[in-house]
């Protein structure tokens, strides 16, 4: 191995893009393949793509190569939640403290940007159309097949597997018979189709565009995201199998009837939801863990293909640029040790990737459910009002995993089960709901957190 | 599909081989294809096996076939468990009642057993040295590899995944693109290596046949099991890194002290546990979950394939047989109707599985530590008074998982978790260690088990 070793990327995506950004500046050559055409040129995703919700690890990430306000410049804030209930009545959470917000960018946007600024650099080289199908651990030598069917083996000193929640490399690694290497992929009930708002007749947004919608009906809801172009992305997350599903409702009246029922205010809005509901497929959404995440000190996992998660914490992303700021920042102090940069990412990410995976699971209940109901909004102002007298002892959990990136999602899971404990003492207050406002709430609280949390 | 499908088996395990011969008996023509060559004409296990304790599970699945008589002329009944502490002293626990017993039988020769029993059938052909490499889930197909390296292609109707933790069945399975097929693979901290006792001069054995030993040790231990030849297959389970590991003892001075401390009573009777202490290469235990285990209405998985466990509740081997046994109930019950066989067997025995696997994870510490101490054992031993006064009412957890084939595991689980709250309860009452034997105790014992069991 040279002082620089070569290095090899598999997956194209938002994660695999920003490292081979990150890795180019610290000068290294980056070969890095992605099975897909390129969208730039193509038009796969036909002007369509999912919005993610980018905050501030993520752009912590992205600040610390340079590139935050490129993609800031198509990102739209959201402040807040907005949510509609069945009569389509509002409710309105901030997400943070003033000013705070979470940033609505189109995945595929991002992910070109992230692409055009990668191949900008001298020693990245992007394969499009390349297909990883194996990989032999033993030299490092990857195979690939292009759109020509052609077979292209690459040989690599180091290679990531940034090949998303189905990676191809964390497959192929789980067949190594002598690593012991503990895995886990697990569907969720709840599957999801994409809608769309349009814009309006001037183009503009039809819907506050600086809010995340929530139309929470507990089992199942439908969230709303904007875009730039005054347009929203929605996604519907409903179980696929059940009394009341993607696989129960069946024909035309049926879904017309669920829209109507559920989604009224959202009705005169919505493109075609009937007909795009009975068109597409429900997408899954998985869970993965696996142990180790690097094997031979050569190999290693990145972003989804480590630690794919639900996105109802909206940190899937978020969470794979902080892999990649943490393995260059590694860089930066293993000077190019490879060995040891890998052995310290590993350490330092495998149980912050199982705590955002936990916290994303729990929060499909406090989104679809709580996110309407009166205690919570409560419970959720009273540590708002807390945090401001003291925000030395309590950043709510929200706000540890989306705005305090200096916090890792470790630390966040297990203060925020603290946290917990106490809030539910403090909404056991007799009259919490008149009272919340009292001096005493707040010295109460105080009690319990100094002593629990300092 | 004609009205009796062709059957394939992967995998001669002593689980294949059972079903084999449970299916031939239903007139099912049946291939069952193994890996390795045949034990019985090669010597792959050089006389050496690990032993297995066979209990009422396995009795029952032999017992339906007629063929439990033939398998209990090599077995050895264990009436108890001898515990050896670190000075040499023993302590007995009985396993049951009177005259409840486990068996202990060596892999390899059940094993071989069960592959005879299943070649004098007409209807079964056996295929040793055919390894399964791929499987077209579209046509049924499968190809083997055999020792030539030939290819075999073989097509059936139905497909049964035998082939053990490992499953190749399963692993091809899972790549499944449309299937969501929900699979974790999880290493265990503990690994084994097997050591052995050797017969006596005079061919007796040198510890009492009839009990399971046990040398408890908190993070590790040495097991013994009886062989009709008079000696012992021994397990010493450990972990395989840490501070007291199979990876911290290196030399061999280390790994003698170790024995001597630890196994003094037991150093007269291994055969040279040092050297092959030395020689031998820790291998792992792994918990297998997967769903669905049935995909096509063709391919289903069976054993191990479906639900790899650890081996402290001594259940693999026996809730494979549980498998077989109910499948072949539902053979008759559905007449040859497949699509319903297999979903019946996937819904009955899934959580069933699920139960298993938990059960035997939480028994290492029950083995491993608590079967040497006081409190445990007077607790196992007012379970036993209590199930004689009110046997309705009361079957310890180690006796339905054990010794009653009609409760199901998934019962044994949350009955045995009621009975565990029980009896914190009655070991928490005052001075228990001197009047467990007072009618009090079991009138608040029946108190209890009357509200919470019956
Ligand atoms: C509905 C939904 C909403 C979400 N919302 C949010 C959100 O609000 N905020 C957030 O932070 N995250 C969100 N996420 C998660 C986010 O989309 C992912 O975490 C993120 O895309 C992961 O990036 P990645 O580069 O690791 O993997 P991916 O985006 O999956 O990219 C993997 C790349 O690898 C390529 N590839 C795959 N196999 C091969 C192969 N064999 N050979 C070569 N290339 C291959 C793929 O084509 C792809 O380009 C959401 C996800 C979903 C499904
Ligand atoms: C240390 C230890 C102690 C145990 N103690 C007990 C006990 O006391 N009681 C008990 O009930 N259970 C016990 N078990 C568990 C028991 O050994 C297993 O549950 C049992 O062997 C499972 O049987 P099986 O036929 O499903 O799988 P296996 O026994 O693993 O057999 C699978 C077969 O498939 C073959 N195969 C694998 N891959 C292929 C392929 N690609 N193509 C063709 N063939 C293939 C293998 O060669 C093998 O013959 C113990 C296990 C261990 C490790």
């Amino acid at each position: 191995m040279s002082a620089k070793p070569n290095i090899a990327i598999n997956g194209a995506g938002p994660v695999g893009a920003l490292l081979a950004l990150m890795l180019a500046k610290r000068g290294y050559a980056i070969d890095l393949f992605e099975s897909r055409p390129d969208s730039r040129q193509t038009n796969i995703y036909q002007g369509k793509s999912i919005n993610l919700a980018l905050s501030d690890r993520g752009w912590k990430a992205l600040n610390a190569v340079g590139i935050d306000q490129e993609i800031r410049d198509n990102a739209i804030p959201m402040y807040r939640r907005v949510m509609h209930d069945l009569a389509g009545n509002l409710t309105t959470q901030p997400y943070g403290q003033e000013g705070q917000a979470i940033w609505s960018v189109s995945r595929s946007g991002i992910n070109e940007q992230l692409i055009t600024l990668a191949e900008q650099q001298d020693k990245v080289r992007v394969h499009f159309s390349h297909r990883l199908t194996q990989y032999n651990f033993d030299n490092n030598t990857a195979l690939y097949l292009n759109d020509a069917n052609q077979q292209i083996n690459h040989q690599t000193d180091i290679m990531f597997g940034a090949d998303g929640a189905f990676s191809k490399v964390r497959r192929l690694m789980q067949e190594l018979p002598k690593q012991r290497i503990s895995y886990s992929l697990q569907y969720m009930p709840t599957s999801y189709i994409e809608l769309s708002i349009p814009a309006g007749e001037n183009g503009e947004h039809q819907l506050d565009k600086n809010a995340l919608h929530i139309w929470p009906r507990k089992d199942f809801m439908l969230i709303a995201l904007s875009n730039p172009d005054g347009s929203f992305t929605c996604t519907l997350f409903m179980d696929l199998e059940g009394p009341l599903s993607f696989s129960s409702l069946q024909d035309k009246s049926q879904v017309s009837d669920f829209f109507h029922q559920y989604f009224a205010d959202a009705m005169g809005l919505l493109e075609n939801p009937v007909e795009q509901f009975m068109a597409k497929a429900a997408a899954p959404l998985c869970l993965v863990h696996i142990y180790p995440w690097v094997v031979n000190d050569a190999v290693a996992l990145i972003g989804d293909a480590a630690h794919a998660m639900v996105p109802f914490y909206g940190q899937g992303m978020n969470c794979g640029f902080e892999d990649c700021r943490v393995l260059a920042e590694l860089v930066d102090q293993y000077e190019d040790n490879w060995p040891e940069i890998l052995a310290a990412y590993q350490l330092e990410r495998k149980e912050n990737g199982d705590a955002i995976i936990e916290l994303a699971k729990r929060n499909f209940t406090e989104m679809s459910d709580k996110a309407g109901d009166a205690n919570f909004l409560l419970r959720k102002k009273i540590e708002a009002e807390f945090q401001r007298r003291h925000p030395e002892l309590w950043v709510p959990l929200y706000s540890m995993v989306t705005f305090s990136p200096d916090i890792p999602y470790k630390t966040a899971l297990s203060v925020g089960d603290i946290q917990n404990d106490i809030m539910d003492q403090i909404m056991a207050m007799p009259n919490i709901h008149e009272c919340w406002q009292d001096d005493g709430v707040y010295r109460h609280l105080f009690a319990l957190a100094n002593q629990r949390l300092s």
